[in-house]
């Protein structure tokens, strides 16, 4: 029997039309979540489900899907997909890429008339990026999205607001968006690497065997503001050199000793924020990440250390809020397995790896078998130079058209 | 024959009525030039000086003037004042004090009946902190300001046009407010000192020899925005990492070789500006400061120097744009010499130190003779814990009405 295949070019013409919205004019899109030009992307995901003789459905935490159904009584669902929000100026892969892939599976299968005994759903979660809270839809889908989370949005409660109000959404019923675990068969996700392992390995696929945790905390270093003239500079309580200092001294401990992790210093302000004031205040976003739960536990307690250390020596008060937290996740071995008989299927030389980036799988692995698969990708991530060939692309949609049959069965 | 003294309670009553515009609640002001309360101050002080019989003046820069004439025939103008704007939530004492001294000499004067042979003027200059240019009135009057420097204020254009309009005044003709070096006898300023050599030495007027010259610049790092998780921490190109390690490295370069200089870092800003994005651009406000104009050349090669070879290390582009740039300045002695005399008429402790802070007598030094005092001040500066006690207040402006009259024979 032919193996079953996806169209490339009926995908191809999607990634071109969606890539179009929100686009930076260089190759990016600008699509963070609930902007303009993210409603305009979920517009055009919607209608192009409705036009393919899909099911529409959207969840109260704006999650949007596309289904196709079977007709067997009580079937549960086979969850693949990823998101369409980007950070600002980002590429236009980056979550697109899975979103898009999934719903060419279930096109594939409608069209090949295959009768499986599990409903397929194409889903495009909501805020994957952390524009607003992070992860939100698909936390919001297994049940961990809290009101007390959804008190604090990682970009602030304005923001968050503005935004449920331009998609027409309401917070206090955000939380019914949750599934049961029996619902669910598996969940499975394609990316682009976002790194150069696949490229570097020669790879085409890389299978991932589990997803870092994440941290995030605003740090807040506070002194005194003085005259920038007549303060001589051992008399100073600069807030901006603390978050200078902490800088400096985190990154290096984290290449030194910790070299499996990475550590991000993203957003920074000083206030009053005058030429000839020294910094009274300064607010930094620390984030960081590692490849096991301990790992990320250790990282965690040395970067405190360092923090106070530096308030202490520079003799300034530190406050510290989480501003975000995901655990490190293993990846289900079933489903990993899955998409290694996709590639031997398929001809294509697949590796395993970690990855180094958040992803919506990280989410779903708390109720149900999900795991991934990285395609090869250049020019970075999170920036408009992001890249990958459309013939890995392709690779990718057919391994998880071939992981998705398997485990439908 | 007594020695003519200014009316201490009268000028507590204004000082006290000043200190309630704009307050911060917590004894400071929030007065930032042009602001809803600058203006306030600014109608106050308008209001005050027709209430005493004296002439208001308000030039093409927006400087404000209370004016004593003489009778006499092509009399030259001994002009006297300082500044009613304020940084970002300052203190009640930075400025105002010297605008409010000069107003009270005009009064004394004019009640004691003198027939001096100049005109006294008691002059608020436009925008001495600098949200907007930095000098701006005192450089406007002595003719320093041209189109070019208005172009691009520190402060960004559009606060600077937006300032501009609250205020009525029209940017073409500011240049206008430039007076002839032959129309002035001197200036005198009186001010806090914003450090603590006063306190320390245990004097009671400190008489300025030079002021300090500033360079200030906005350096911008341009790296590559990466995604936090998947770029390892040695291959990116971290702008951020760019503006801590300049910040640091510029002030040990500063405490060990240039002892009497100073520097701050008191504005920064990442973009793209999130979490999980390595800053592709960071923006940072250097100021620095030299007693002599050779220190200061030094310094600013030194810092050049640094920030390049910073750059280059991190594989970043520096961009450099001068946002400022007064001289150093030596005050004139013959002035110098009429406060001492003043001080020791007064019975007052007097000693001669450099200004660490920037006045507008640096800009009325380059065109007549010119010089300024300090009180004693606490609590350090540009905050609203600034402090001087009244009986030093009074002091000042007793001795600034004797050298005025010396000056005006």
């Amino acid at each position: 029997m032919q193996t079953l295949r996806i169209n490339s070019s009926r995908l191809q013409k999607d990634f071109d039309e969606l890539a179009q919205i929100g686009t930076t004019g260089d190759g990016g899109v600008n699509r963070p979540t609930f902007s303009e030009s993210h409603l305009a992307a979920r517009a055009w995901f919607r209608a192009r489900t409705l036009a393919d003789g899909l099911e529409f459905r959207q969840d109260a935490a704006g999650n949007h899907s596309a289904i196709l159904r079977t007709p067997q009584p009580d079937a549960k669902t086979l969850l693949l997909g990823s998101h369409l929000d980007s950070v600002p100026n980002g590429g236009r892969f980056d979550g697109a890429l899975g979103v898009l892939a999934a719903l060419e599976v279930l096109r594939t299968v409608k069209e090949a008339g295959l009768d499986l005994p599990v409903h397929l759903e194409a889903i495009d979660f909501t805020d994957e990026e952390g524009t607003l809270i992070g992860l939100m839809g698909s936390q919001a889908l297994i049940g961990k999205l809290s009101p007390a989370e959804l008190a604090k949005p990682r970009g602030g409660r304005a923001p968050f607001e503005e935004g449920l109000t331009r998609a027409g959404l309401d917070e206090a019923v955000i939380p019914t968006a949750a599934r049961s675990r029996e619902s669910l068969v598996a969940f499975l996700e394609i990316h682009i690497e976002q790194g150069p392992r696949l490229q570097t390995s020669k790879c085409d696929i890389g299978i991932v065997t589990n997803i870092v945790g994440i941290n995030a905390n605003k740090l807040t270093f506070t002194g005194r503001a003085d005259h920038a003239g007549t303060t001589p500079m051992d008399a100073r309580r600069d807030a901006g050199l603390g978050a200078a200092t902490l800088m400096l001294r985190a990154r290096e401990e984290v290449m030194r000793d910790f070299q499996n992790c990475v550590i991000n210093f993203g957003q920074i302000s000083f206030s009053p924020g005058a030429y000839n004031i020294v910094p009274e205040r300064a607010e930094l976003a620390m984030e960081y990440r590692a490849p096991s739960q301990l790992e990320l536990e250790m990282l965690k307690s040395r970067l405190i250390d360092i923090a106070q250390q530096t308030a202490q020596q520079l003799n300034l008060k530190l406050e510290s809020e989480e501003s975000g937290c995901v655990r490190a996740t293993p990846c289900s071995l079933k489903v990993q397995d899955a998409f290694t008989a996709a590639c031997n299927t398929l001809n294509l030389r697949a590796t395993r790896l970690t990855s180094g980036a958040g992803h919506d799988t990280m989410s779903l692995a708390q109720i149900c078998p999900a795991g991934m698969i990285f395609i090869p990708s250049t020019g970075g991530s999170h920036n408009p130079g992001e890249f990958a060939r459309w013939e890995d692309c392709v690779n990718g949609a057919n391994v998880l058209l071939q992981a998705a049959l398997e485990l439908a069965k």
